[in-house]
Parts: structure tokens; C-alpha cells; sequence
């Protein structure tokens, strides 16, 4: 009886290293890193279709998300929203978005940190900068939580 | 015999729940936050006494610190520290350093991410702006890893 609940106990030890982080694999890391970066393909891609919505699902739906951009913070997936539709309220302005030289790091198994460079093609300017972003793991899977973008 | 054993593995189990994420508290949490506000508070002080390197101290002394800012990345503690030595390179220039606002928002037990202001008070101008800091716990303690700072 008694080697019965220790091969129980065991059992669990090995249950909870498994999906502890203790027990996070490089291949774990690699599915993250993979689900981070469709995230940025698909914010690329609606943008570049003009829809700012499907950009913005790459945000994290909540009131604590948060965008840094100059000396200007902008709190809450709502009015990040709102101030990405009004600064870009032509398919003109919004011009062809590009992301590059993206590199992910994996902060835990629900947190990461990126860094990229941003480039805005339009028939008058080319904007273009850097971006850090913190993706958590949210229900809805990998999001952007805080956005601190800056430009040349 | 077996009972013994059944008793060590318990033990093992509760050990590691308790240093483990899952066992993290919140006073942990606020020693932590605590430890990171006198990061700030040490480099603020360096920096108000004209000790470029002293203000360094709280980046992470690794070839990994990043520092973005405009469209420029900065790599590696000693880049980082020859840029500020370069760009501050008189008392008058470096002026009075100011953070404030500070929203420090644990990741893990050993991440964390900082919001807040910074300002110079100088006898010309005044430039201030936003800084995102990704803070690790290392040997060291609580250090810098990664740096995005705009300016309005």
C-alpha cells in the first residue's frame, strides 16, 4: 500500500517537471518562437490588406495593453485601436509594412521579448524604426502586452 | 524501508514547489520590485554626479545589452557605455536626470519589465521621454538587458 502511494507521488513529481519549465524543451521554445512570428506575418499581412483590425490582433484584447511611441504612452487594446485608425486613415498613409531582422527571445514559457525593425513604404516616405514588444501566452495564444516603437 | 523513501520524495516535492515559479509570493515579488527601484535609484544618483560608469552599473555586463533607440541598436555593456561617454561627454550636456512614473510588472522570478519617464533638466533644454527596460535577475542582481528609449 504504502509503495503504492509513493509510485503515486512519483508519478506526479514527474507529471509536474514535465510541464513545469524546469521541463521546457529547446523544441517547446522553437513551437513558441514559430507561434510568435505568425503572429507578426499575420499583423504584416492585414495591414498590407488595409485592415487595421486584423493588425491589431496581434495586440492582447485587455485594458493593460500598452503602446510607447516618442513621449506618449497609449493604454488599453481599444485606444491603441483607435489611434491606429486615426493616424493611418488612408490605405496611402498606411502604405506596404515590413518587418525585419526579428529576433525573439524567450523570457518563460508564457513570456517573450522581441526586437525588429519597422519600414513603412509609401509614395512620399518611407517611415521606418525599431520596435520591442513583450508577447505574453494568453488564452487566445501569443500577444503583444507592451509595444515600444520608435522611428528614425 | 519504503515509507522512508515515500517521505524524501514528499519532501523533494514541497522543496521544489516552494523555490519554484508556482511557489513564488507575492512579498517575493515585492523584494524583487524593491530591488529594481534601487537599480533605477543607484543610476540616477551616478548619473547626477557625473559617473557615466556608475550609471552603467545597472546594465547587465554582457554582450547581449541592448540598447534601441530612433532606428539605432547599440550591442553588447561596453558599446553602450562608450555611446553615453560619446554623447554626454560634459557635466552641462549629462544635466539633471529625472526618472518617474516607474511601472515595474514581474514576468517571472527572474523578469521583469519597466515603464516609465526620464527628463534632463539642462540650463539649454529639456529632453525627456519614455524608456522600456527588460530587467533579468543575474549574479550580479537585478540588471538591464535590454533598453528602448524614445524622446518626445
Amino acid at each position: 500500500m504504502e509503495l503504492r502511494v509513493c509510485e503515486i507521488i512519483t508519478s506526479l513529481v514527474f507529471l509536474f517537471l514535465a510541464t513545469s519549465s524546469l521541463g521546457q524543451s529547446a523544441p517547446k521554445n522553437g513551437k513558441s518562437i514559430s507561434a510568435i512570428r505568425a503572429v507578426l506575418d499575420a499583423q504584416a499581412a492585414a495591414w498590407n490588406r488595409g485592415d487595421i483590425e486584423g493588425y491589431m490582433d496581434g495586440y492582447d484584447r485587455s485594458p493593460d495593453t500598452v503602446f510607447v511611441s516618442g513621449d506618449r504612452v497609449t493604454r488599453s487594446w481599444q485606444t491603441v485601436l483607435e489611434r491606429y485608425k486615426k493616424t493611418y486613415d488612408t490605405r496611402e498613409k498606411m502604405g506596404k509594412l515590413t518587418f525585419s531582422d526579428v529576433e525573439i527571445t524567450m523570457l518563460s514559457k508564457d513570456a517573450a521579448i522581441v526586437l525588429g525593425r519597422w519600414h513603412l513604404q509609401r509614395s512620399k516616405d518611407e517611415p521606418h524604426g525599431r520596435f520591442t514588444l513583450l508577447f505574453r501566452k494568453t488564452k487566445a495564444g501569443w500577444r503583444i502586452v507592451h509595444d515600444h516603437t520608435s522611428s528614425a
